[in-house]
């Protein structure tokens, strides 16, 4: 037996009302990265709700959940990421955040709630799956060095052939799905840059090495990484986000320390713009005396969808909702800690429309106001299910 | 009747003990700006032990002696400072700091006992005086808007015709006496500036207005300010001592906030450095779209040394020293509020040598490390007395 | 009756000497952009020489000629351009430039040697051809405002339903064909900068404003724009290439003359561009109290090949050299007036490998020691000819 | 027989015609810096109408007389520069200079004329005289290595005890004489900074190291040396004052070629401001991968009055004028090769006000409208006549 599309959306339509209330619960309950105790262990009683299911915790606090499918076939994994951010939510809802300081400011609270429908509607769906889906409930996507690289540590992908992941993206509108093979979102790194000079009276800047003008020089030298230094064809940012130097008016301090992150695409950018950096570092505390100290960490990846992967997940998507929802993907500089999946694995991420201007639903990623069409569930568990369905049916 | 400069310095050495004893004590018990509530009970009980004083404390941490010769004539203040700094000891002496976090790091403990030293002496000698001794014991010199100013408010120079004050110089050798007439130490104004951007994510800087990179502009921007803008024969400082900006590596902040000090000797300087000031952060901020605040205080006026007071300081401490003692004092860009004083009355601030390398006494003012050589107390004993007593004599 | 790919490499061969004779005779004569007289005349009466052409010459220094086959069709356009560059060749051959200063150093020269060879050919064939071939010998590609908006508005698209055009690159090494749908080449604008500060001696800076450190601080500002100001997925190029100020060590300069290029390939970009660049310049010369001028002169736009002619284009030379010769072109920051063409009509220009590292032709384009392999021009006539004929065929 | 003061001034008023007139001769014909061929043999004329000068020519282009007082005693020289200077004169005089291009702009005229005119007095008081006279009509003042240093080197100081030098000063008011003690005018050095990159086509940045945006960073990095690097006390100035490159619009330079100009009193900061300029200029083109090339060109020493010989003058012209004509100079960062007198033997360079403002005589030195109020030359002859009588009388 197998099932139609319009059967399919009866399907999530019944378990809609569960999507957003669970999702309302999540929003309420915020947990930072690596700290999702509560969260996981609600997904871990959730699921264990559900029939069939073999439910694991892989790390601390997260959440593996496999379905065999009643017929032999590839395992396919599902991926939702359910931590939150330490921002102060500025909306007034019903379930505005009950943590000052924390917020589900990403849409993970989203994507929990819909692997979790999904998850709900497979159980029943059983006889249809060839082979088995693995729903990936993973830990602090938005902390270095993230959940996803334990999560594989964890073996989760273990006999896995491919992964999927959706993000809930309010910059798209409401019904529309985009998907983009190739380079999609950017490798992040971090760096850390201290500028030792030598501290001293302010009235006596002779008898000092000032660090602040230095640093200042450093942050405006180093903008030539960008703009002159690498092929202007090649995506690449470097920004430097914190600068801290100083307690006193009339005491020049010390040192500065400054941190910042640099995206890009390709790998080889990786390797060669810390040396750029560093050059320019080393060079402009030189010319002043000064010494420095740098380090630079390569974090997340960048997500690269598989072709052939892509491809699938895009011709569901066709079948399941029309040529003019499914659009070509922007990439982007930010970053996702998928691609530590699609290290091991072919996978492909994709964005499911969750902004809403008629709404007022406008507000950016991790802005204090932030939130999503919750209309934006039901075509995420409706994507999910027929991806699988269409990939793993008979 | 009257003492011969012999006979002075057995005064002196008569009360040397003690003034090093009540400086160890002040040593031991450091209080800071505005909080020199001990302190001032020390003094003012001190003082009460001599003879012919009228003490009043003209604020809540301050105390004024009055001292009115047996002969009718002019009044002179004496001021000593007497608050501590918000630094923690690094000396091992019996009478280091007791108070973690707190030191007399810059010679005020000597300042205070010298005075009272002075005050002890020139008790026993009211016949030889011809007018009034009005001995000033300020609180709160390191600290902006400063004791000196509040002590004129409250009206401790009424009738007072000079003012004369010591400051015990490490960088100055044992045995030396600096003077000066006309402008001696800097005024030291306090600026704050703000820059607004908007912030986002990292890795869009284009969404964004970067503020680190803009207020990195303005710090090399402002360094025109002293290389091209005014007089090179004109000393001027300017310098940015705090910039604070960013919490997170992946947060492009909203704004940055910096802070530093100014330092000049010409009046104008001070109205003009500041239009000068604004106009190129408004300029620079303008440049990227961002925008600013900017608030300049005027800090303590520079100190200028009245030339007849100065040159009646200088005879007396020549006839006292000695021609090879006393030197011409070098201009210095730090601050000191005594030009509150002078502000309202002629005055003369000078330095006591206070450094000795044989004995390692070599540590900045301010330094953990600052000491004083306690040889140098009875010297400015003698100075203030001879000083008193040659100007203020028959 | 049609002729077969080895009949058409016979025609190439046995027009290949001729085709390297006559690129030999233009190395050796070069003329700069709008004063090719000698060049196009040498076009005219080559062309004169071949029968069946209709040649004339749309303006004072380029040559058009219509070739109409025998059968009904529209209008292709074949560009070649034909000017030379103002550098001093430094190669030793027998061919090398007989004018000093000025060298074929794009390889111009190869271009219309490439198009007198096809136009020789292809009278040849009229009988296979279908419409009109009509090749345009273009002046002054290197000199904007460029020859090929002269062209246009000369009259020589009336009726022309698509063009191609050619050019021989070095960094693609001979055997290959780069094509590429799309954006291709860059838009090129170019700017000019004057920077009014006031004059004066060296040694009283405070009575000048110093237009080189304001200069200065506009060139680091102006990083910015590609660094921070625009989406790092646009590419974007700002060189400030030239820097004027000063004639004498002890005065400083009343202003400072700069200029530059920037290179985009999105439309609304180079609107944004030179206000954000406006922007700067204006806040940075009004942080400091001077006054500016600035001009933004739109160049040559994006060259961005229409997908339909593009895929004919590259249909027919993978038919003609394989799969393993067509590759897909990178995009570059440089510009070429061939853009004015597609302004009008969809067009498509294509790279024909040109560097062999085997033979030390390495050197970029416009370098002193840029040549081309020789191997490469019958490659291009091959190219052309059967672009037509695949295209124009029956 | 001695003369007094109203004596004095009728000598100069007899004088005063003939002073102007040769004045207007040398204005009209003004020749620059070792060239000085007619003005040299227009004085070497001039003093042999006199009686009783050893007249000679030290260099080419200068004059030495030397007049013996009746009596015994010292030597003392009095020095007045010739030269023009290349600037093309504004003012319409009925003695504009006749040579476009040149133009004495400085005043030199005047003080030629003023040194005639006090050898024309002085060869009339021979017996009032104890001691020689030597008057030094120097050459090229002006440019760098400067006259003064070969006269030095051609022997004019044998025998010379003192040196007196006057500068007509359009910035101080006609009536007012500006006499200092110590530094008076600057030492004055030049430099010259090479910035190495690589050039390249302007929409590949990455394949050059572009020196315009280096060069820039030097710029503004130099900066720090007077803001930040050097006691604010102790007066420097750093001026860049030339700064070329580039040619095109679309090729990155390979090269910036900077000059400019350091100003100093203290012999120690013309050693260390070159190590520190250097250093920065090495550490900022090393950031970017550049290279660099940097001479520094140590040029006039600072005029540094002699203490005792500056009390003479003083008190010779306060005699002369009053004590309301002889003010106290202001230092200067403008430089004079009267310092390499002074490097020899005590000497003492003061000013001659020569400004008017109800004249419109208001233009800065090196102006082409600078002039000077002729009335300021009998001013400057009683000066010079003066200080010789008083100092080398009975």
């Amino acid at each position: 037996m197998s099932i139609n599309l319009s059967d399919m959306k009866s399907y999530v339509a019944a378990v809609q009302e569960d999507v957003v209330k669970w999702r309302r619960h999540l929003h309420e309950n915020p947990e930072l990265s690596f700290e999702e105790a509560e969260t996981s262990q609600f997904v871990y009683d959730t699921l264990m709700t559900f029939d069939g299911l073999e439910v694991t915790r892989p790390t601390k606090t997260s959440v593996l959940a496999k379905l065999k499918g009643s017929h032999l076939g590839p395992v396919l994994g599902i991926r939702a990421d359910m931590d939150a951010l330490p921002i102060n939510e500025e909306n007034a809802f019903e379930f505005t955040s009950k943590t000052p300081g924390k917020m589900h400011a990403c849409g993970h609270d989203g994507h929990t709630a819909m692997l979790l429908g999904t998850a709900k509607i497979l159980t029943q769906l059983k006889d249809q799956i060839h082979g088995e889906v693995r729903f990936i409930f993973q830990h602090a996507e938005e902390l270095f060095p993230g959940g996803a690289q334990q999560m594989v540590d964890a073996g989760v992908l273990e006999g896995v052939e491919a992964v999927i992941g959706i993000h809930l993206w309010s910059p798209l509108e409401i019904g529309k799905i985009a998907v983009r093979p190739g380079p999609f979102m950017a490798a992040s790194d971090a760096f850390h840059i201290s500028i030792q000079g030598k501290g001293g009276h302010a009235a006596q800047p002779h008898f000092t090495i000032d660090p602040v003008v230095i640093a200042a020089q450093v942050v405006t030298n180093l903008q030539h990484i960008v703009s002159r230094n690498f092929d202007p064809l090649d995506p690449l940012v470097l920004s430097i986000t914190q600068f801290h130097a100083g307690t006193a008016h009339n005491i020049i301090p010390e040192k500065v320390e400054m941190a910042g992150t640099v995206r890009s695409f390709k790998p080889e950018l990786r390797n060669e713009v810390p040396m750029h950096m560093e050059r320019i570092i080393k060079g402009v505390t030189e010319a002043h005396g000064a010494s420095y100290e740098f380090s630079y960490e390569k974090g997340y990846a960048a997500v690269i969808n598989d072709a052939a992967v892509t491809e699938k997940v895009r011709t569901a998507l066709v079948e399941t909702f029309g040529e003019d929802v499914v659009v070509e993907g922007e990439q982007q500089m930010g970053g996702e800690d998928f691609s530590a999946y699609q290290q091991v694995i072919p996978g492909s991420f994709f964005y499911v429309g969750a902004g809403n201007a008629d709404k007022g639903i406008v507000y950016p990623h991790h802005h204090p106001k932030f939130t999503i069409d919750e209309d934006a569930l039901p075509i995420g568990v409706e994507s999910f299910v027929n991806i699988v369905l269409k990939t793993m049916g008979a």
